[in-house]
């Protein structure tokens, strides 16, 4: 997280704003948090460009909490379209086929996750509730680098899109969305805070069954204060927006700088790794993520050797997903460049050494 | 909030234990957070004297998600007995019923909430999946003083409780209680962590529309950890979890402690507001709750200069919940007994300055 940020938070700890409480004091109900929720939603819609017709809803449950709150609250029952592209989205449809017909009608699965299908070749329903996708996958390191135009392929359903791992990474075009929700935890702020951004036309569709806390006409006609929002969270996701806001980088700003950063950062460690003959990364070019990076080492002798000096270097969380092994490098918006050219710096060195 | 939590959530801010790490950016899978949420365990286990054949998970979605996912995972569809003894109850028998044959076993309502049905009263069925009661509703101000003994009422069904809002102020009779269920944000941290108290033998057996992420079998085979927690609220609750261990009235100490603490609070108010002739509670005595207290001024027309005055003197959130009108008292936990003195001293003066 941003340090700036963390500073903040610190210092208002006893006393926001003159208030005499901690954020964590106050009633969800009263004026003071009323202002910083009213605040933090404003300045996410800002930041994302988020358009009038959407609802942000802030939520609890994460996004393993929305892989059945989204089909409780949008299947209807019907047939939903799952573009299954990695380790989330494919929890996702398992999940989702407690409340509906929940279809695979596109996947690399399960030997090559490594690249995305075209969206030429998926076989979407004519009759789908909502089409599922997850526009990043952090386990495998693949990332849609456009929004597919469902309208374009022939479907009329709307996208749901799973964006919690990349979130204010890079613009959203919200015309091509219905609804995309997200944990705050990797670029927005602590855990525990679950956004949602949903259409006024998807309101009102929930399922008997769907629980009141997670229907989300319930939390939209309530201000998000159906149930006692996690109000620390979205006390720290909005400082976080407010940091975000206020990032250049050249003539850009907000978003646009962070995606020019996204980019530079992800761009030196992929142009590293392709140039060495030590690491490699499998990711077909157009697929790769820009926030996670799985690499192996052409010799596996040599992970605890390269994981070690890693440590040493103050370097961590380098070891890779169990389920594909080697490396992965996360680098989250609040990673700085200066943090990707220390670890690029590492890497060429244990490559030298080893040579 | 305890002020000294604070003072130490605000110190550990940007370095946690010398780790280099907010708790905000620690992964919730990394040791040092695996190692703070394990001492909340335990000490949560050791301040309320949880036995061994009940798990402790930390999940979200608060006490309103709970009166969804208890009958999601509990009820199997079967018949569960409700005791509604105000407006928490009453809205837990209503979304139960979405899942089960919730049976209304006990009420006053809706006209006399201010004292319990006596458990003799009690109609339960022979074969409920579980009987739900409310052990402290915070509107209506009454609290059950002892747990009902559902095998001495005839009844073999678990007694499920609600203490959201009186959690830690008093023991639990866990002898009694089949699962206990509460959202944090009254007596022990900030909102967005809700803390379920399960005996093993009632897991693994949810409906199959039950979100794996509110599962409580699922949540505890992954110590709480199946989906992202919500680390910082956890973290702080921890916190709190020490503060009540530490606390001590001559000879008492943590839980023990706190009860004497809550009496002496409680009478303290109780006391002034039956000797007046200006202020009334109508709760029957042994119904009263020890954390909220409404109380109404015998004439009505001064209640926005009692308000106000009250204000004034630094008194804050004393007006009565809307469905009941007139004034309430929240003392939870962390409200010192000065506190209570300060808001009895005001309310002498001002009954004096009007007679």
């Amino acid at each position: 997280m941003p340090e700036a940020v963390l500073k903040r938070a610190a210092s208002d700890m006893l006393d926001w704003h003159g208030s005499g409480m901690s954020v964590m004091e106050m009633s969800h109900r009263g004026k003071e948090f009323g202002a910083i929720c009213a605040e933090a939603e404003a300045d996410f819609r800002a930041l994302m460009a988020v358009p009038e017709e959407f609802q942000v809803l802030f939520m609890q449950g994460g996004g393993l909490g929305e892989n059945a709150i989204v089909p409780l609250n949008l299947s209807q029952g019907r047939t939903v379209d799952f573009i299954v592209t990695g380790s989330w989205s494919s929890k996702s449809l398992k999940e989702a086929q407690r409340y509906c017909e929940a279809r695979l009608a596109a996947t690399n699965a399960p030997s090559d996750y490594t690249r995305m299908p075209a969206p030429s070749s998926w076989e979407l329903s004519t009759d789908a509730a909502y089409v599922h996708l997850c526009s990043n996958e952090t386990i495998h390191g693949v990332e849609f680098q456009e929004l597919p135009d469902l309208k374009a392929l022939g479907s009329r359903a709307p996208l749901v899109i799973d964006f919690s791992s990349h979130v204010a990474s890079r613009p959203v075009d919200w015309s091509k969305v219905g609804l995309a929700f997200g944990g705050a935890q990797k670029n927005l702020g602590p855990a525990g805070l679950t956004i949602v951004v949903v259409r006024n036309e998807l309101l009102g569709h929930a399922l008997d069954i769907c629980p009141s806390a997670f229907n989300y006409k319930t939390v939209a006609d309530n201000g998000s204060m159906y149930n006692t929002p996690p109000t620390w969270a979205i006390y720290v996701a909005g400082l976080t927006f407010k940091w975000l806001l206020q990032q250049t980088e050249g003539a850009l700003s907000g978003i646009a700088a962070m995606e020019h950063r996204n980019i530079a950062k992800s761009s030196l460690l992929y142009d590293f790794i392709d140039s060495s003959s030590l690491y490699s990364n499998k990711v077909a070019v157009d697929c790769r993520s820009r926030m996670n990076i799985p690499f192996f080492l052409g010799d596996e002798s040599l992970n605890d050797a390269f994981l070690a000096g890693a440590r040493e270097a103050g370097l961590l969380q380098l070891k890779g997903h169990k389920s594909v092994g080697g490396m992965r490098a996360s680098i989250y918006n609040a990673m700085p460049l200066a943090g990707v050219q220390a670890l690029v710096a590492y890497m060429r060195e244990f490559e030298r050494s080893r040579a």
